[in-house]
C-alpha cells in the first residue's frame, strides 16, 4: 500500500512510518516540525536525543534498504495538502499531525485557539483534499480516549445504541472531554463523521489511550532512528515521567488522589494498531471508531507499579491536581475491535518497566528536573511559563 | 441589566438590541459587518433596505430616547474582545456574532474553514474574556436546532439521560449535524460546556429553529430601524424565500420531496426568548440548553400553507435537494423550557403570512430572481458562484 503519515516526525508518527515501511508498504511522511518548535518555546528537550528528519530517513535507508519520501509543510496550508495528496496518491492517510498535549492547549487563550485552529483546520484540509481527489483514500485519524471523559456508563467504541421513550437509535457516543486539546479531537470526529455521510469518505477514528514506552523494534536499530521521549510537565505523559522521577531518586508525583483512571497502550502496540487499521480499511462512507488501548490503570496504580519495580527507594507523593477532572469515577471502556483484527496486546510488565529504567539511566544527565512539575492550571485562563526553577525536593 | 449583543447589526441581533433596550436594559452592540460583506461577495442584497449601524442607532435614540453603544471589531481579535468586555462590563453577553448560513459553509474548502474558524475562535475569545474578567457574566449563545440532525429518538433540550448496561448517566445530547456551519455550533457547544465545568461559567445555549418574519414591534417604528430580509439561495431561509416566490408569481421550490421537518420560530419570539433567557440567567457553572422554536413543519407543509394563503395562483415545484439529509425521518423535539419562563408563542398564521406578502409586495422591484435557486451542493467539494443568470421560469 501507499501510506502517507502526517506528523511523521513525531513521537508516534516516526515509529509508525518505520513499522509500515518494514511491513512492505510504500511510505511517505509529512511534517512542519511544529513539535520540535514547542520544545524551543518551552525550553525543554526530548530525554532521548533525536536526529533530524533527513538524517532519520538516510539512516533507515542504510539499515533497511527502504526509502521514505518526505513532504515538509503545514496541514493548515490547503494548497500544500492538496498538492501532496495529488502527488503521492496514498491508499491510506495516517493522521498524527496535530498538537497533542492537553496542558499545552490550556496555557492561555492563544494556545487554546492555536490548538483548536491547527487541529480542526488541518483535518478539514485533509478531508477536502481526499474529497476532491479520491474518496476511496482511507483516512486513519488519531483521536484520544480523553474525548469521552469519564461517563458513568460503559464507553463503547464510538457509537452507542440508545433507547429513549420507547424508540431506538444508533448515535455517536456522547462526549465530555477534559481540555481544549481533547475538545479539538471531538470537533475533528464530528467533522469526519459528516464527511463520511456527505462525501462517502472512508474513515477510522482511533481513540488512543496514554502511550508509554521509548522504542520499537525499528527505532532500536540505530541511534539515528530513535524517537522522542518526553517527560516535561506539558508534553510528558504520566508513566514516562514517573520512571524518570524514580531513576533520579525523587518522589513520584501523583496528581490529586490518583484514583483517576487512564487507558494505556505501549508504543509497540500503537504502531501495530495503525498497520492493522490501514490494512483493513473502513468501508466507503463508514465512520469507524476503535478504542486503541490495551489496559486501564489508575494514576496511583501506575505509581505503585513503578515504585514496586524500581530497585532503589521510591516514595509516592500526592500534589494538587492542576486539571479539573473527576478523581473517583466509574470507568469501563470497550476495546475489542483491534484485538478482533489481530492485535496481540503488550501489557505493562516488569520487563518493560526495567527496559524504561535502562533508557532513562542512559540519558539521565540530560534531565531538567525543573521542567517536570505541572505549571498549567485548568482553572486559570493564563498559566505561568516557564516553570519555576526547582520544585522537586530530593528524597531524604 | 447591562447587555452586550454580539452580531448586533444582523438580522436578529439588531431587533434583539432594540427589544432589550425597549425593555429597559442598557444595551451595547458589537459587529464587524461581516454579514454586509457576504452580500457584496455573493452579489445579493436584503429585500428590505437597511440603514447603516450608525443611522440605526441615531434613529433609535430619536424614536425612543434611549442610547445604544457600539463596538466595531472582530471577535477573532482576542485583544478587542477582552477590551470591549472590560469596558462595557455586561451582566449578559448575547452572542449572535457568527457566520450563520449552512450553504455558505458548504461553498468550498475556504468557506468551510472560514466558518469553523470564525465561529469557534470568536466564541473561545468571548469565553476567555469572561473567564478572565468576571465569571458571573452570563453567556447567551445562539445555536441551532440543526445541530441535532434528525435522530430516530425524541430530541431533548441539550441533555439526555441514558441507561446503558444497567447504569445511568446524564450526557450531552448526541448530535449529527448537517453542514460545516451546523458543526461549528456543535463545536461551540462542547467548548462552552467545558468552560462551565472548569471556570464555572454561566451559559445558556439556545438551539434555535429556522427564523421567519420581517419585523418586530420596534423595527417597524421607523424605516431606518428595519432589519434585513434575505431570500437568496445562500442566506435566505425557506419561508421568506417562498413568500417572495409566491408574490412574484413563480413556483414555490421545495428541495426533494419536502417531508424533511424543521422547527420554526417567528422573529418576534426570538427577541422575546433572548430577553427571557437574559433576565433568568443560568446558574454559576451551569450549561443550560433551550430548544428555541415554537412549531415544527415539513418543508412541503410550509409551501402548502403559503400556496393556500396567497390570493393569486401558486404552484409547488419539487427540485433536486442540494443538501444531504434524511427526507423521511422521525422528528419530535422538545421545547418547553422557554414557555416555562413565560414565552407566549406566535404561531404561523394567516395574518402573519399576509403581512409578509405585504412586505414583499412593497419591495418586489428589488428582487433578483437569479439569486433564489440553490447553487451550493453538499456532495461537491466546490460549488459554482455566482449563480446562473436565470433559472426560474415564470408560471404560465
Amino acid at each position: 500500500m501507499q501510506i502517507l503519515v502526517l506528523g511523521g516526525d513525531g513521537y508516534l508518527g516516526w515509529p509508525t512510518a518505520l513499522h509500515l515501511s518494514a511491513a512492505g508498504h510504500d511510505v511517505a511522511v509529512c511534517d512542519n516540525f511544529a513539535r520540535r518548535g514547542y520544545d524551543v518555546e518551552l525550553g525543554v528537550e526530548s530525554l532521548v536525543p533525536i536526529a533530524s528528519l533527513d538524517e532519520r530517513i538516510v539512516a533507515w535507508e542504510e539499515v533497511s534498504g527502504k526509502t521514505i519520501k518526505s513532504y515538509i509543510g503545514d496541514l493548515c496550508d490547503a494548497a500544500f495538502v492538496h498538492q501532496m495528496i495529488a502527488d503521492f496518491h496514498p491508499d491510506t492517510v495516517v493522521h498524527f499531525g496535530e498538537q497533542r498535549a492537553a496542558p499545552y492547549s490550556m496555557i492561555d487563550q492563544a494556545h487554546a485557539v492555536y490548538t483548536q485552529t491547527n487541529n480542526v483546520v488541518g483535518t478539514l484540509n485533509v478531508m477536502y483534499a481526499i474529497g476532491d481527489l479520491d474518496r476511496d483514500i482511507h483516512l486513519v485519524k488519531l483521536g484520544t480516549m480523553g474525548e469521552y471523559g469519564t461517563p458513568n456508563i460503559d464507553i463503547e467504541e464510538g457509537w452507542l445504541t440508545v433507547k429513549h421513550n420507547g424508540r431506538r437509535d444508533r448515535v455517536l457516543f456522547p462526549k465530555r472531554p477534559g481540555s481544549f486539546y481533547h475538545l479539538s479531537k471531538v470537533h475533528d470526529s464530528h467533522n469526519i463523521e459528516f464527511g463520511c455521510r456527505v462525501w462517502g469518505l472512508r474513515a477510522t477514528d482511533l481513540n488512543q489511550g496514554v502511550v508509554y514506552g521509548a522504542d520499537t523494534d525499528h527505532t532500536k536499530l540505530d541511534s539515528r532512528l530513535a524517537t522522542r521521549f518526553d517527560y516535561d510537565g506539558v508534553f510528558g505523559t504520566v508513566l514516562n515521567r514517573m520512571v524518570i522521577q524514580a531513576v533520579l531518586g525523587h518522589s513520584l508525583t501523583v496528581y490529586g488522589n490518583g484514583t483517576q483512571t487512564r487507558g494505556l497502550i505501549n508504543i509497540v502496540d500503537t504502531v501495530e494498531c495503525i498497520r492493522l487499521a490501514s490494512e483493513h480499511p473502513a468501508d466507503s462512507g463508514e465512520f469507524r471508531v476503535f478504542n486503541q488501548f490495551t489496559e486501564s490503570l489508575s494514576i496511583l496504580q501506575i505509581a505503585e507499579t513503578i515504585a514496586r519495580e524500581y530497585p532503589g527507594e521510591c516514595v509516592i507523593e500526592h500534589v494538587d491536581n492542576p486539571r479539573v477532572e473527576a478523581e473517583n469515577h466509574y470507568y469501563n471502556a470497550k476495546h475489542t475491535a483491534l484485538v478482533d483484527l489481530g492485535l496481540k496486546p503488550t501489557c505493562l510488565s516488569t520487563a518493560l518497566i526495567d527496559h524504561l529504567f535502562d533508557v532513562v539511566e542512559r540519558h539521565k544527565d540530560r534531565v531538567d528536573l525543573a521542567s517536570i512539575m505541572p505549571t498549567v492550571r485548568w482553572r486559570e485562563t493564563a498559566s505561568e511559563l516557564p516553570r519555576p526553577a526547582s520544585v522537586l525536593a530530593p528524597v531524604e
